[in-house]
């Protein structure tokens, strides 16, 4: 089990974590199994996503602002209701399928953190591969 | 594996099961490992989600309800197309890691179970660890 | 693991695969664990759903697009932004519990593919049992 520890330097942002995972599975030496992404945050997310178009990225965090508006007024009195609301949606864990030594992923498919309530100082994502 | 059994008491509910879970991994004497939730039902979730504001599962809920309405015209005749609607939005399984016999969760998070068609006599969450 | 290879037909479809799940689960020989699905693909899921109203699977695709329309004006220029935020909404890995040879499902409960950029000639879906 691995641990990353990292910033954030906005307010909502998607960060491709792929490679930093990647490395840590091949590190495990684990070569078939499967690998456990979460996030103990509860206003971040962990998800699959397209890795080419930075402007894509811009998209997601539209939509999700229609779904979950910052200026909605909230019954949750922290300010942060829509941040608590996108990374319900998008989740806090994903499971990945390690083969030859190597998550899986599209040739398009990214692996990303969702920062919804940033920038912070530290934000953790925790790393599990099991072999089987 | 265990299997969870209990009823529900509101139309929409949203409540916390990790205390449930948590027990149930610590009974099972893995100590380094996976623990996948999984609920059999179309009109309910299991999700990650902030576990201290009562207001803001209200929140989630009106969140939900705006984007699968139960006064839109559905094509399904059931009459409860919003709650499978919701119910797939949210999921129906999460996979947690393992450390020290317990399941990880961050300060402010817990694992929740989501009705959305009740209230009912019996819904069920199966819980399964895996070692590794 | 195997990978699943198979056609998709229309622009937007849900597809039942539940059962090509399940015949690989019997085939592997694995008696209790958990079962992995993933799509590799960044305009196309897997996720849980009702089984039986095939009017209940309009409704969803309906839905879907509401939250990311078609006709709405995106920053990515490939066309198919509403495939990919409908993918990463809907998520492209779901883990089942094993039981008795077995993936659990619900009695109304089907694991389904979503395609939202089709019709294509070939789509993926790779499944991943462990035993434990």
């Amino acid at each position: 089990m691995k641990t990353m520890k990292f910033p954030t330097s906005h307010k909502t942002q998607l960060m491709d974590i792929s490679k930093e995972v990647s490395e840590f599975v091949i590190q495990s030496g684990v070569k078939n199994g499967i690998c456990v992404v979460f996030t103990p945050h509860t206003t971040s997310s962990v998800f699959l996503f397209e890795n080419r178009d930075p402007a894509l990225r811009r998209d997601l965090l539209n939509a999700l602002s229609l779904i979950a508006s910052s200026d909605t007024q909230y019954l949750h009195t922290g300010g942060n209701a829509a941040a608590h609301l996108k990374s319900s949606r998008m989740g806090c864990s994903v499971t990945m399928i390690v083969v030859d030594g190597r998550p899986i992923l599209g040739e398009w498919q990214g692996l990303f953190f969702g920062e919804f309530d940033g920038p912070r100082q530290e934000r953790e994502v925790i790393i599990k591969v099991i072999e089987g």
